[in-house]
């Protein structure tokens, strides 16, 4: 089942998207729905961020073999992390399927991107055991981790490196039916495939993660979880399109523009 | 004027506190408002969140002294940090004036409070200079940045050491009318002073971190900055009562109980 939160006539709702076709629901996939009559095509919609969630959690370095090619580019030694300390981004940063990814005018050429699965919390949940974990999960969907990595190395924290406004796209959707083991992620840019990774290849699992987490914390209804990524990205330019596929999932597509060449969101 | 969230009677509103009365509004003081003919005694109240903020940020390192003497207590040298680089925290560890901060089972004896102006944003603010930057706050309240410090230090992010359940105190309410200036920060542990600064003796002011932080984030109504904190603390443990007083706000207090000696919120 696909949830997708989209706008059409000045209204923002859920639907369920089947082929090209969004049946609109009252409600939503967090606190119950009834299906209406209202039907969109897909190509009529704007798609609006599939949740605006209440925590907005992050797993950094969850692939090996992107936190050794990282290490490697810095000439510092691979840090592989030892446990699943879960990190954290901000909702500012936040912008749906086709919104543009806006380079800062100050910011430097090392523009990267990071193709991420992202769990979509459905239900309240505390002191999960792994193998109970994956319950509190409604689906999946589609994040592009953007980074300026001289900030991100300068900063004491991410907020610029990582937090800009519109440094995360995430969408297009959200799937609630998937087969981990099978997805890969692929990352276009322009069109070229870039960087291909089996997309649950992790260091630390989605159930290990959400075990750990909740043994300190309440995950909410709407709380996401990016996963991480493999590969390394070349740096991006104004006039760039990133597409990030996940398999079963659908892609997230982004392009890029340099600050004060179009009307930014503020 | 002074905004507080509150429950009666099954009902969570935002109300005008005056004196000991409230008086109940529709709507609230980021979406418009207007008084209600409903009035309630502040006793007869439960205290709820002043705001759940889209994101919450957090200044660390923001007074001089608690950085040298921090640094003193681990024998490393104070890092005074030379820009105002903006952290986060995590909405799932917020609790409201009153409730309970639960200690985990597994947490070490270094459990500390840090008390911290609260800046609350009322206006949607991108690219404010330093002169404006005042005129997208709302009002103020109070923090308590709770910490475990063994895990603050052995986890590669913050999400145990400062993210658990209920480690952050945030209230009693909005103040919208006060000197910055004027004010001081007061921590008492079961009713004796512990520590005693003034509150807008900061490495970097409130306007400096807004101006620089809306060069590159959009500021949105309901978001919160934490300010940051002066002194020590003692270890905090089970049964202890902790209050953040800053003068012309109020009183932010909160007791302290072992994980599984009451029903947690969970």
């Amino acid at each position: 089942m696909r949830w997708i939160r989209f706008s059409a006539a000045g209204k923002t709702a859920y639907g369920i998207l089947e082929g090209e076709r969004i049946t609109e629901v009252n409600g939503g996939p967090f606190n119950g729905y009834e299906r209406t009559g209202r039907v969109h095509l897909l190509g009529a919609v704007k798609f609006e961020l599939p949740v605006i969630p209440p925590t907005f959690y992050c797993a950094g370095k969850n692939y090996a073999a992107h936190v050794i090619k990282s290490a490697q580019s810095r000439g510092v030694k691979p840090d592989i992390p030892q446990k699943p300390d879960i990190g954290y981004r901000a909702n500012n940063a936040l912008v749906a399927h086709n919104e543009p990814v806006v380079i800062p005018r100050d910011a430097s050429e090392k523009i990267v991107y990071e193709g991420e699965l992202v769990v979509v919390i459905g239900k309240k949940a505390k002191h999960l055991s792994e193998s109970e974990a994956l319950s509190c999960v409604l689906g999946y969907t589609i994040g592009n981790d953007i980074s300026e990595r001289t900030w991100q190395h300068s900063d004491r924290t991410f907020w610029r490196g990582k937090n800009t406004d519109t440094f995360k796209p995430m969408g297009p959707w959200i799937e609630t039916n998937v087969d981990l083991e099978a997805m890969e992620t692929i990352v276009r840019l322009n069109g070229v495939e870039q960087t291909r990774f089996p997309t649950n290849a992790m260091v630390f699992g989605i159930a290990t993660y959400i075990s750990t987490m909740t043994r300190y914390l309440t995950l909410y209804p709407g709380d996401v979880i990016w996963m991480g990524t493999d590969g390394t990205s070349p740096n991006l330019k104004a006039g760039d399109v990133v597409e990030v596929e996940i398999t079963g999932i659908g892609t997230l597509r982004n392009p890029f523009v340099a600050e004060g060449a179009i009307d930014s969101r503020d």
